[in-house]
């Protein structure tokens, strides 16, 4: 690597222009003649590839860091601000917005501008009652939902430098600059968008899922005793990227033994005894698309009665509340029959099930927008990830398993099926040879 | 993935005990008097492991995010600072440094305390005469120097929303609490430091560069047209996991055919043709050091008479300086005998090997701390990075080898050495069966 000032791009033309304008389409019904605003992420502080900020790639599909994208809501025009691309810029980091040729034609996006304009376009497009939509929640990630981001910074708030995030930074900003706009949020009129998925996105989240869970089988047919937890890690990793996953989509995490007890656990750095049972939670980001997958399995090939006992407890539970899911059931209605199943096998502390947690919605970020309340009803289009989770505070075992669900009129459909997560398939699995001829 | 609220840390004890004492008592001989503090990472914004900021990891050896490390001139103390960690933070995220049992006997650090005693603490410490030494250049991180960061903080001046970057805020912070106190910079000191190499540091660095040769050999050994250049990453970044690696030292450059061309090129995702000729530019980040190697291959199995002749120019170069590397010797020196090769084999127009740069420091961070310019003198303990390039403008192809060097009183040994990288064992390389069978 030589000296460089800024992060490269990668794809720039993966969402189609028809879907994009679709989806802005949707946005404009919404801010009726008021203005919103998306802004960009910022550069990656790790050593990975740039991910754009999951709002602003939904609507413009572009991977310029720092971005501006603003929607006139009575012109229905879109402009896009970046960084003007030097000669020195393109000849070390690649396309930019700048050297699309049309991206009127490209991405339906009318205007190309740099940031210096941003100030005198948007007085332009502001009355003095214009409504300014704007994200008045944290930018999420694809691997932290808004409120994960919230609950971070407000830990900081205890560190002795207080330093200002820059989604609000930017909302003081223009609640300076504007001070007799309504400044409204925006993002719960993305939520609304973004939790009912596309045609398009839903090809993409199929093919992340199928992805995501042969990458896991590939772990589980190489496990044996002696390997650390990272050789597993590595065997997944390399089937994603191998399939053309532009990487993970959260840090892996690999338990063994009673590292399983870390939820969040990545050091993976235990070597597997053979009477542990091993834990991986882990899922790739394929065109922005992400999947989340947990398996659970025993090092030996076999689990122990009392390890059977609560996996069979939680693939029962994840099973009916599959076989549940279809548009018009609430998640009151899911967590209830989880319970049941719970309850039946004996776990009747309801904090053993983390007082019946049953998932996420997920998308282009892991953590999708979406709060899945008990009131909360399934719609079709909706990609629920049902991850029933169980806790044996005793011996310190956790298990969970996980699978990315699609609601569609006629019913659910699993997207991380792959081979079954049912016992002798695991355990057949097991047997065969994977990569690493183990 | 279930929903968290922080991110993970990892292992917490891989630098012994003495090295840290080592490495504060010289720290300790430079501020005299005077206090020293030090800022530790943010939160990662990607998807991947937390890596700790290289200055306080190097002194301190721990992984809390956002962590403060306080070194006490007149009474020899190391104070460190960090968010204590609840109930909830260990079940979900595992240990930091409030679950070791003594820190002081683990890591010779003698108060662990909360964020909010920070203030408290320092004015304790602090005379009205105190010199405190902070970072007054921007937090360098694992893949990018401080100088890289400073320059992406600059192209973000014309950004309409300006915020005020961690360290900067930092420093008005503490000369706002302490105006009368004397603020200097504690990033030469440390980087004086970092530069010569501990016999710890060179056995991490040894097998970085170990791991690290080996992975891009297998992506070598891999290659046949039609593969996706991410298919020559997913073999590398696999080789690295599975070896233990924490992780990539940055994001990997795969390029092939006209991307070479593009120096930090990472979208990785051209289909290798049988006419191109592969660039890699990777490494890996073991213990918390990197690695850093460039190899160029032709996909066919043979470089056209063109291209060979631009590749053993490189290789002469790289020869000619690593061959000449010992200490005493100066940068001048170096570029002059680089200069040589290029203008033997026709070269002249020294824009085609960027005005003779020859590479960068390595250690923690990929391009670490110290300015190889003409004046500077190779010391024994230095690694440096050789990295001779060759530009041809008008076919827009350009190739770079680059070696992991440590400079001994007896010359110069290259940790990135592996299989040659003479044209025939690289031939010979890509006739070996690679992990895919190709």
């Amino acid at each position: 690597m030589s000296l460089s000032y800024s992060v490269p791009l990668s794809a720039q033309h993966s969402i189609p222009k028809q879907e994009l304008m679709d989806r802005r389409e949707k946005l404009f019904q919404k801010i009726g003649e008021g203005i919103g605003i998306l802004w960009g992420a910022e550069l990656p502080n790790t050593p990975t590839r740039f991910n754009q900020a999951p709002d602003l790639y939904y609507l413009c599909g572009l991977e310029d860091p720092n971005a501006i994208l603003l929607v006139v809501g009575n012109t229905k025009e879109v402009i896009f601000f970046s960084k003007k691309a030097t000669e020195r810029d393109l000849r070390w980091n690649g396309p930019t917005a700048w050297t699309i040729p049309s991206i009127k034609t490209s991405h339906g996006i009318d205007q190309l501008r740099p940031y210096e304009d941003f100030w005198e376009v948007l007085a332009q497009k502001c009355g003095p009652e214009t409504t300014i939509y704007l994200p008045l929640d944290p930018i999420d990630k694809i691997d932290k939902a808004r409120d994960e981001v919230y609950h971070t910074e407000f830990q900081l708030l205890k560190h002795p430098i207080k330093n200002t995030p820059f989604w609000r930074k930017a909302v003081s900003t223009i609640r300076e600059v504007f001070p007799l706009a309504s400044l409204q949020n925006i993002n719960p009129l993305l939520d609304e968008l973004r939790q009912i998925k596309t045609p398009y996105e839903i090809e993409q989240l199929k093919m992340s899922g199928k992805i995501g869970i042969e990458g896991v089988e590939e772990a589980i047919k190489d496990t044996k005793p002696g390997l650390y937890e990272y050789e597993l890690e590595a065997i997944t990793s390399f089937h994603y990227t191998k399939m053309g996953a532009r990487g993970a989509a959260f840090a892996p995490i690999v338990a063994s033994g009673p590292m399983t007890y870390t939820i969040h656990y990545e050091a993976n750095n235990r070597k597997l005894e053979k009477d542990d049972y091993v834990l991986m939670d882990y899922g790739c980001n394929y065109n922005y698309y992400t999947s989340d997958i947990t398996r659970v399995w025993p090092v030996s090939g076999k689990f122990t009665m009392e390890e059977e006992k609560m996996y069979q407890c939680i693939l029962d539970a994840r099973n009916a509340i599959i076989t549940s899911m279809k548009p018009g059931v609430s998640f009151g209605e899911l967590r209830a029959i989880a319970y049941e199943v719970y309850k039946k096998n004996g776990y009747t502390d309801k904090k053993l099930s983390w007082d019946g947690y049953i998932g996420h919605f997920i998308g282009i970020s892991v953590h999708d927008v979406g709060n899945p309340d008990d009131s909360c009803i399934l719609k079709a289009g909706m990609v629920f990830n049902v991850e029933p989770v169980l806790d044996d505070p005793i011996k310190k075992r956790h298990m969970r398993l996980e699978d990315t669900v699609l609601i569609t009129e006629q019913g659910a459909i699993n997207l991380t099926e792959g081979v079954s997560a049912e016992l002798p398939a695991i355990y057949k699995l097991m047997k065969q040879k994977g990569l690493t001829g183990n």
